[in-house]
């Protein structure tokens, strides 16, 4: 369909995404590769206007489903106006969370269900799916301990919510990893980063195979 | 589910909503029923920045699902905030233009499909439909004719895609009264607003009885 080709990365926070998208874009580009990484809304006008809707502290009454369909809207123009003219130019498109995102946090841990974030996002990504994820994944004790690092101070409340929640979000990316086995490869993220890294260039050198 | 009951109206612009809304909304009240119109954004803070994003001129490049994806998003926003709470209340909701809209305009007549609009509209509404939908079936030309009675010129191209543009949306939504035959009501819109307002009496009437 497209002469390049579509990788997303996916995973809770402190999973480590932001250094191995790094450490990706340059092993696909000594490789010869033109890549371009983004995120949503990935300075795509209409959906970092979007974004503010979403992010606008006044709005503290959004329902559930008003803000999942904000977010497909978004995705939707960011696809369009940004990845899909990479991808037609030939190039290696990474993007930082895509459609897997909203299926585990609004469709699992949120609760509004997998299949019902699903079928908004059909509709938004219209058969543009990525042709890798890869999903780091970590337990929440690590990836939060990761977060607060630099804090020095006891567990509190908020942290064991915290906690509960990522659980709910981890819980949501295996139940998608085992629904979506061809697109999605899993990595154990709670090593140290040189050897996530190892795995994921070893998914990335089976994928090129392919 | 509700106390009270949810009345939306259709049509093509010129089809008379206005007008019938008011006639409906006395007919109503001189019943004894406590009546609430509302149409989107409505007022709604949430709705109402949505409905920005899709009014910024500046928004030229906005993708035809982008665009159906928030106002579904503004629906659903609406839908909380201000239809259930009076639907609770036990008020009778008469809401100028709803999933339908969306249906006949982005599903049929812009292309997108009626059934991907449906699905991101049934996530959006959550399965609370309108008891009753009122659609007011004009022709084209006379719905184009009312909207531009004011104007003394010749016929000109615009006008020409105009009436090509609302036979497209007429053809949705006659495809949409044969499909949810239980909800929605025809009415011949044709004609003048007492007789058009006499059927409406008598679709509301019936609707009562049941």
């Amino acid at each position: 369909m497209y002469k390049g080709f579509f990788i997303t990365t996916e995973g809770c926070e402190g999973a480590g995404k932001t250094s191995i998208i790094h450490l990706l874009t340059n092993h696909l580009s000594a490789l010869g590769y033109e890549v371009m990484t983004s995120r949503e809304p990935g300075g795509i006008q209409i959906a970092e206007q979007i974004r503010e809707v979403l992010l606008d502290t006044q709005n503290t009454r959004m329902d559930g489903r008003t803000e999942a369909l904000l977010y497909a809207a978004a995705r939707r123009q960011h696809l369009v106006e940004k990845i899909v003219p990479a991808l037609q130019a030939g190039k290696v498109v990474i993007c930082d969370r895509f459609i897997d995102s909203s299926l585990a946090y609004q469709g699992h841990a949120r609760g509004l269900g997998i299949d019902e974030v699903l079928g908004i996002n059909r509709f938004a990504i219209d058969q543009i799916l990525p042709d890798l994820t890869i999903y780091l994944d970590v337990y929440p004790e690590v990836g939060l301990k990761r977060i607060h690092a630099n804090e020095e101070r006891e567990i509190n409340r908020l942290d064991l919510e915290e906690l509960a929640f990522h659980q709910k979000v981890r819980e949501g990316y295996l139940i998608l990893t085992e629904r979506f086995p061809e697109r999605i490869v899993t990595i154990d993220a709670n090593v140290e980063i040189e050897a996530v890294f190892r795995q994921v260039k070893a998914a990335i050198t089976h994928f090129l195979q392919k």
